[in-house]
C-alpha cells in the first residue's frame, strides 16, 4: 500500500513570528554560538569533509587536481533553501527525500567537476557523523572559553571579599560567620571541576572516522585497490585534514556515548551555575538583601514598586539549567538503545538536545559572568544581618567559659536558653538583638563574666571565620588560576 | 555598579539559515500546531484578553464604548517585529526591556483610543497566564483530534487482522500464537486510556483567572469601587467571554502542576506509541519481517541495496517520545520549586518545552497514524515464521498426551527435550522444522500416537489463540469506538 | 557452554546491619505501607488469586471441594525463607530458580490436597500481575487517606490564617499584601488536584485477568472445555473474587502504562508537598522568621546555639519528593521498551521503585500533614516584616494621588523613587521604614498630601488584600470540602 | 505548639520477610558491595575518622595517648542496633535523635577513656562527608575491578570472533557484513571510555577534610590555639590517615557535584551495558538465534517449550541500568539546590541512591561478564542468516560490473531490483535465497556476466569486511589492554 507523503510540501515561508520559532533562537545563546548549529555551518562542514576525503583521494591517485579544486573554488556557494527542498519537498523536480543526497546535489550543481567525484565511497554518516563531533569541538571552545572568563570574574570578587565577614547559613538557619569570597569560592571551586571535566570530555570526543556502512572500511578497501593507500592511511589522512581523531571502532555512526558524555559535562557546568544562581537569589530576597544583581542604567522593575530589583538573571540561568538535565535523560535513553550497527532513534531528539544543550550552557554562562562582574555586595544589609544574629554565635564560646567554673554546665545551658528566647523575641520584634546586654544583666552569669569579658566574647564572633581568608588565596593560587591559564585551547 | 546590558541589540535577520533553528520549526509537527505557538498567535490572543477585559470593564462604566470597539476594530493589526524590538532591542527608541509593556506599547499605536483604557488594573501575569492557557486547551483539541483519527486507523486494523493467527513472542522468544488484530488492541488499549487522561486533564486545567499581582484581586477591587461589579464578576465574566474557567486560588500565575501535567499527560501518548513503534521497529527487522511501514511509490532505501526498506517512521516516534519524558522531568523540578507568591525559574524552559512537547506529540500520532493505516503486513512471511516455531509451541500438547498412558512422564518430557534439540539443528541450517517428523519416527512416541493423532496436535496449534478475535471485537464495541464517539471536543 | 550460577548461595542471613538495608526499610514510610510491600504480603496474596481461581475452577467442576478447601485452610501458614531459597538457593535441594515455581512448591508442602490442583492452567503472570494491582489498590487507599488527612489539616489552618496579612512575595521580593491562609489555600488546591488525580488512577488500574501466556487465555480455553464455564466467565469471577476489575486486552502482564501512570501521580503528590515544604522552608529562613515547624518538647537543634530550629520536615520532604521524578523516568522508560508480548525489562528495577515510590508518598503526607497541624504561625516576626516592606506597597497608591492634580507624573515618580532609595538605606541598616515620614517632610509632597492623607494611605496597605479571604472561604465550601468528603474510598 | 514525635518507637523487629527489603538487600549487588554500604561499615568508617582524628589531636598535645589508645582497642566493638535505638526511638532513655550523638554515645560506652576527648572540635559532617567519600572509594575500586575483568572477558571473545563473518544491521535492516568481534569491539570500546571516566572521577572525588560547621576551620583555629600544630595541619595530617586528600573550599559538606558525577559515572557505565544488552537480547530473539546466554546445566526456561531459551542476563540488566538515569536527575536536582553553606535536601534520598548505584552497577558488570564469558555463539544460525542475506549484499558490485559495459546504469538498475523482488518473495516464504540464480538465468544479465563471475561476486561478499579483524587487534593492543593493566587501583 502506498500512502501519500506527509513531508512538508515546501521549505518557503518556514521561519518568522506567524510560526514557532525557539527561544534559543529568539532569545538565548550567543549569536556565535548560534552560528555553530546553523544549516549553513553543518552544510560548510559537510563539504569540508567532502574537500579533505577528495584531497585525500588525489594523494591516492583517484582524483584529479582539478576536481578536487573545483569543489574547494565553489566551497562557499551554498544554497540551503535548494537542498532542504530537495530533501523534503516532494513537489520539487529534484526531490531526493535524503538529506546528503540533496547536498550532494546542490553541491554538485555549484561545482559540476568536482561534482562527479564527490562523495566517493562514503556513506552519509562518513560525513554527518564528524561533522556532528566538529560542531561539538567547535562548540566545547567557546564554552571553554567562557567557563574561563566566568571563573577570572569569580577569581576577582573572591579576592575582592575574602575577608567580608557574613553570616553563614546552614538549613537557611544563621550558623556560624564565613566570609563571602569564601562563599564564593565554594561555587568556583566546583567551576574548576566543571573545566577540568570538559578538557577530559574533549579528549574521549572523537569522530567516527571514514570507515562506511557498518564501520569496517570495506568500501575503502575495495575504492583504494591498486593504488598505494590503504583505508587506514585515507581515515587518517582525512581525519588530519579535518584536525579530529577517529575513533578505532564504530558502527555506521560515532559512539552515542560521546553525546550522552557532552550533554553530562554541561548539566554539569549548569549545575553549578543553578546552585550559584539558587544562592544568589536567596540573598537578594528582600528580608536578606544582601547581594543584587547588577542593572542598566534606568532599569525599573515595577513603575510602582520602586523598591524592586528581581533577581532575572538568577532565575533565567535556573530556568534554562534544568532543561540541562532533561536533555541528559534523552540522550542517555538514545545511547542505552542503539541498534546493532545503528538505528535511527536518537536522530529527532538530537537535532534540538545537543544545539540547544550548548545553547542554554552557553546563555547560562554569560549571565552567570554578568552576576558575578556586576554583583552589588550591600555591606550595610550584612553588616546589618550580622548585628542581628551574631550574638547567638556567641553563646558557644560563653558557655564555655562559663563551664570552666564550679558551675553545672547543664543549668547553664538552660540559663542561657533563656536569655536566647528573650533575645528571639526581641528581634522579631524588629529590635537590636540585646543579648549581650541580658547575660550582662544576670546575677548568676556576672558571677563568672563580667561586662568587658562578655563584649570582648561578643566582639570577637566577626574574627571567628578561621582560616576563609587563608583559603581562598590558596585556592586561586593552586586552582583557579592555573585552571584557567592551562588547557589546549 | 551599572553593566552593559547582553540584550540582543537587534531582532533583525533573527531567522534563517544562518542561525539555528529547531527542528521544530523546520521538521516536526503540523502547520496548525506550529501556528498555535506562534509569536504572533500569543500576542493575538493576549489581545483577545485585553478586549476581553475591557468588554467586561464597559459593562461596569470603567470603559467607553469607543474605547472597547478601537480595540475590537484593530485586533489584527499586529507587528511582531515591532513588539520584540520594543522589548529586546535597547537600540530602540522606544525600548521597554518588558514584553507585555512592549505589546501593549504597540497596540496602542494600533488603537489609541482604546490604548487609554489598555491593561487596566491587569498585571501582566493576569494576560500570559491566561494566554498560554488558552494555547494548551486548543493544542488538547488537535491532540485529542488526532488520538482520535489515530485510534479509528487501529480499529480498522484490528478488525482487519483479528483472525490472522502470528507467533507469539515473550522475551523476544517463539511462544504462544496469539492473533495480529489482539496485538494491535493491546497498543489501542493503551491509547484509549491516554484518551481518557487527556479528557481528566482538560478539566483540570484551569486558566490564572484576573486576579492581579499576588492573585488576592486587590488592585480590581480598588478599580471597580463605586460600579457596582464586584471583582469575583469582573474575573468570572472575563473568563466567560475568553472561554475557559479560572482556578478559585492562584498566586500571580496559573498553577505550575498545570504544566507539569500536560506535559506528563502527552508523555505517557508518547510512551504508548513508543511502545507501537519499537514493535512495529522489531516486527520489520530483516530476520521477522512481519510488516513494514508505508513507502512512497518509488520511494528508495539505498541505491545499492534494493531489499532494504528502513523503518524510518518507528525510529522518528521512538525519538520524539523520548525527548517528552526529559520535558517532563523540567517540568517537574519547576512546579516543584516555585517561590511563594511567585518565581521566574519555569520561564526560560517553558517557552520551549512547552510547545515542543505539543509539536512533538503531533507529530508523534502523524506518523502513528500514518504506520497503522499503511502498515504492510506480511503474510508469508508470518506463515514461514508460524510454520517455523509453531511445532515448538505443539509439544505442550504432545506431552499431555503422552502422559495420559503409562509412561513415567519425567522420561518423555526428556525424550521430547531430545527431539526438540535435533528440530533446532535443523532450524538453524535453515531447513524446515522436523519436529513432527522426528516425533513420528520415534518407535516409543509413536505407540502411544500415530502419525494422524500427532498431524491433528501439529495443526491444531493454529488454533490456539483463545478468544483473542472475540476479545477484539468486544474491546471494539465496548471500548475503542465509545471513546473516540464520546468526549466533549 | 554451561558457566557457574552467580545467583546467591543462600537466604540466609540476609538482612540487618551488616548488608545494605534500605532506608524505606529503616526510616521512611509508615508500618503500615512497608507492610503491604513485604515478602510475606505479596506471598499471600499470591495465595489469594490461586485460592479464587480454586474457588472458580471448584464452580466448573475442574477442583474437588476437599482440593479447595485445602488451600483456604492453608492460606495462612507460609514459610518466605523456604520459598526464597527453592527460588535462589542452588545448594537447596528442592531449587527451583523460579520464584512462582518455588511457591507453589512451598504452598503444595503446606496444603498437599489442594498443591495437586494449583496454578491449574496458569501462566505466572496470571498471579504476579494481580498481585502486583492488588499491591497497589491497597497502597493507594492509605495515600488517599493520608492525602484527605493532610487536606484537613490545611482546611484548619487556611481557616484560622484567612485573615492574617503577610507580605507577598514574587521573585523573592516583597510585592503586595496576601493572607497567609490565602497562601495555604494555593498549597491546598494543589492537593485537591492531586487527590482527584489520584482517583481517576484508581478507575484506570485494572488487573491483567486470567488470560495466560500471551493474553488470548488458550489454556483456559482448553482447560474448561467440556465444562459449561467459558474462559470470560472463568476470568470474571475470578476477578470478583480477587476484588478487581481486568482490562480486556493483555500480553502476558498487566499494561506497564499503569506502573507509569501510578508513579507519576505519586510525583504529582510529591511536587505539590515539595512546593509547599521549599516555602516552609524559606519562611523558617532566620531573616524571614515567620513560621517554625513543630518541635518535640525539649528537642534541642544545636548544644551550641540555642536560637537554631532547622526546618528538618521540610527538606526531608523535598529529598524524598526528588526521589519520585527519578523513578517516573524510571517508569517510562520500562513502559515504552515493552517487547511484544512481554519483556523482563521492566522487572529488576520495578520490585524497588514501585514500593519505595508509594513509601516515599507515604512519609512525605505524614510529614507534610504533621508540619501544616503544627505549624508555628509567628505572629510578632510576620508583623516586623510587615512594617518594614509595606510602606513600599503605599508608593503606588500615593503616586496616584499626587497625579491627581497639576504635577508632572514622570516628575513625581522620580521624586518618590529618591525617597524609597533613602528608605531603603534605613532599613539595609537596621532602622525603621521611614518612607512615610520622608514623604511627609517632602515639601513638593506636602503640598498636596498631608500627613493625615499620608497615614491614611500607608495605613491602608493592611487593607490591601482583596477578595483573599473569601477566596479561602469559597475555596473550603466548594473544594476542599466535598474533595474530602467524596470519593470511593 | 509541640507535636506527637512520629518517628518509630522501636528499631527492634526491623527487618525480615513482614516488612519491605529491597531487592539490592535480597537479590543484586555482591555482598561485597552490600557490606561497604552496610551500617556497620559506616559505623565503623565514623570511627575511624574518630581515631585519626584523635590520633593528630594527640600530635598536637591535646589528647592523651591512653585516650586514643582506648578508642583504638575498642574500634571493633560496635552496637549497631544501640546507636539507632539511641537516634530513633524515643522510648530509650539515652535517646538523641541526632545520628552522630547517638554515635558518640555508644562509643563513649565502649571506650569511656577515650569517649572523653571524642568528636572534638568536629561537627557532624566532619565525621559523615569524610565517611562517604570513603565509601564512595571503596565502592569505586570494585567498580574498577568488574570493569577490568569484564573488559578482559571482551578481549577474549573479540579475538576469539574477529574474523567471524556475521550480516551487519543497520536500522535492524541486513547491511553490509561486518564480524562478529568487530561488534563486541565496538562495546568494549565503549567500556573503555568509562573506565577512562572511572579514573578521572577518582581523582576528582575528595574528602570535605575537617573544616568544621561552615567549612572555615574556626572551630579548630580555637581549638588549636597553643599548640604548634595549624588548621591546615590538623586537616592535612588526619586526611592522610584516611587516605583521601580533601577539597580546598567547603560548606558543611563536601560537594555535591561530586555526588552527581559520580552516579553520573556510574550511570555511563550502566548505558554501555544496556547497549550491549539489548543488542544481545535481540541477537537471542527466535528469527535472528544468533548468540545465546551462558545457561546453567539443566536450566529449563519452560516446562512445555523446551526451545525457549530466555535473555534473563541481558533483561536484567537493561532493567537495573535505567534505575541509574532516574538517579542522575535526583542527584542533579539536589547539587543544583543546596542552600547557602548547606541545606539537608540530599540527604533522604542519598541513603538510597548512593549506595544502590553502585549495587546496581556491581549486578550488571557481574552479569555482563557472565554473559561476555559463557555467550554461545551460534555459528550455525549465522551461516544460515548469511546465506539467506548476504545475496542482497552483493548486488552493489554486480550493478558496478554491469555498468561498466555500454548499458544504461538506470535501466540495469531496475532490472536489478525486479529480480531482489522475486528474491525476496521466495526469503519470505522460507526458501533459499535464489538472487544469483535468477541473474544467471536472465538474458541481459548474462550478456554481461558469465555464471562464473556471478559466483564470484556473490561468494566474495564473505570477504566484504575490510580491516575489521585488524581493527579488532589494533584496539586490544592499543587500547583496551593498555586500560585495563593500567590505572592506580
Amino acid at each position: 500500500m502506498i500512502l501519500e507523503d506527509e513531508r512538508r510540501s515546501s521549505a518557503r515561508s518556514t521561519f518568522g513570528f506567524k510560526t514557532y520559532e525557539s527561544p534559543f533562537t529568539l532569545r538565548y545563546g550567543s549569536d556565535e554560538m548560534r552560528q555553530i548549529w546553523s544549516q549553513e555551518n553543518s552544510w560548510i562542514k559537510a563539504r569540508d569533509v567532502w574537500i579533505a576525503v577528495a584531497g585525500v583521494q588525489m594523494e591516492a591517485g583517484l582524483v584529479s587536481r582539478a576536481e578536487y579544486q573545483d569543489l574547494v573554488d565553489h566551497r562557499d556557494e551554498i544554497d540551503i533553501e535548494t537542498i532542504l527542498r530537495r530533501e523534503m519537498d516532494k513537489e520539487d523536480p529534484r526531490y531526493t527525500g535524503h538529506d546528503i543526497v540533496a547536498g550532494i546535489s546542490e553541491f554538485s550543481d555549484k561545482a559540476p567537476l568536482g561534482g562527479r567525484i564527490l562523495h566517493k565511497g562514503l556513506t552519509s554518516e562518513d560525513v554527518l557523523s564528524n561533522v556532528e563531533i566538529l560542531l561539538i569541538h567547535e562548540s566545547l571552545n567557546i564554552v571553554e572559553d567562557r567557563l574561563k572568563i566566568a571563573l577570572s570574574g569569580f577569581a576577582k570578587r573572591i579576592e575582592d571579599h575574602k575577608d567580608l565577614v557574613v553570616v553563614g547559613f546552614t538549613h537557611n538557619q544563621a550558623a556560624e560567620p564565613t566570609t563571602f569570597g569564601y562563599r564564593l569560592a565554594r561555587y568556583a571551586q566546583d567551576l574548576v571541576v566543571d573545566l577540568e571535566s570538559l578538557r577530559f570530555l574533549r579528549g574521549i570526543v572523537k569522530g567516527k572516522g571514514i570507515k562506511g556502512a557498518v564501520g569496517t572500511s570495506a568500501s575503502f578497501e575495495k575504492l583504494l585497490e591498486g593504488t598505494e593507500m590503504t583505508a587506514e592511511d585515507h581515515e587518517r589522512k582525512i581525519m588530519e585534514r579535518l584536525g579530529i581523531p577517529a575513533v578505532t571502532i564504530s558502527g555506521q555512526t560515532y559512539p552515542r556515548k560521546f553525546t550522552l558524555m557532552t550533554v553530562a559535562t554541561l548539566a554539569f557546568i549548569g549545575q553549578s551555575c543553578h546552585q550559584f544562581a539558587s544562592d544568589m537569589k536567596l540573598l537578594q530576597a528582600s528580608p536578606f538583601d544582601e547581594v543584587a544583581e547588577p542593572r542598566r542604567r534606568g532599569q525599573v522593575s515595577s513603575s510602582a514598586m520602586a523598591h524592586k530589583e528581581n533577581p532575572n538573571n538568577a532565575e533565567n540561568i535556573k530556568s534554562l539549567a534544568r532543561g540541562l538535565i532533561g536533555k541528559v535523560v534523552e540522550a542517555w535513553i538514545n545511547a542505552s538503545e542503539v541498534t546493532l550497527e545503528r538505528g535511527l532513534e536518537d536522530s529527532a531528539g538530537k537535532r534540538s538536545y545537543l544545539p540547544e544543550a550548548f545553547l542554554a550552557v552557553d546563555e547560562i554562562l554569560k549571565r552567570t559572568d554578568n552576576i558575578i562582574r556586576g554583583l552589588q555586595v550591600r555591606e550595610t544589609s550584612i553588616a546589618r544581618n550580622f548585628r542581628i544574629f551574631s550574638p547567638f554565635m556567641a553563646t558557644e564560646t560563653v558557655l564555655s567559659h562559663l563551664s570552666r567554673g564550679d558551675v553545672d554546665r547543664q543549668e547553664m545551658h538552660e540559663l542561657l536558653r533563656g536569655k536566647v528566647t528573650l533575645a528571639l523575641d526581641a528581634v522579631r520584634n524588629g529590635d537590636p538583638n540585646p543579648l549581650q546586654q541580658l547575660l550582662a544583666e544576670d546575677e548568676v552569669i556576672s558571677k563568672y563574666l563580667d561586662p568587658e569579658e562578655l563584649e570582648e566574647l561578643f566582639s570577637s564572633v566577626r574574627d571567628h571565620v578561621g582560616d576563609a581568608p587563608e583559603r581562598c588565596e590558596r585556592f586561586l593560587k593552586n586552582e583557579l588560576y592555573p585552571a584557567i591559564n592551562g588547557g589546549n585551547n
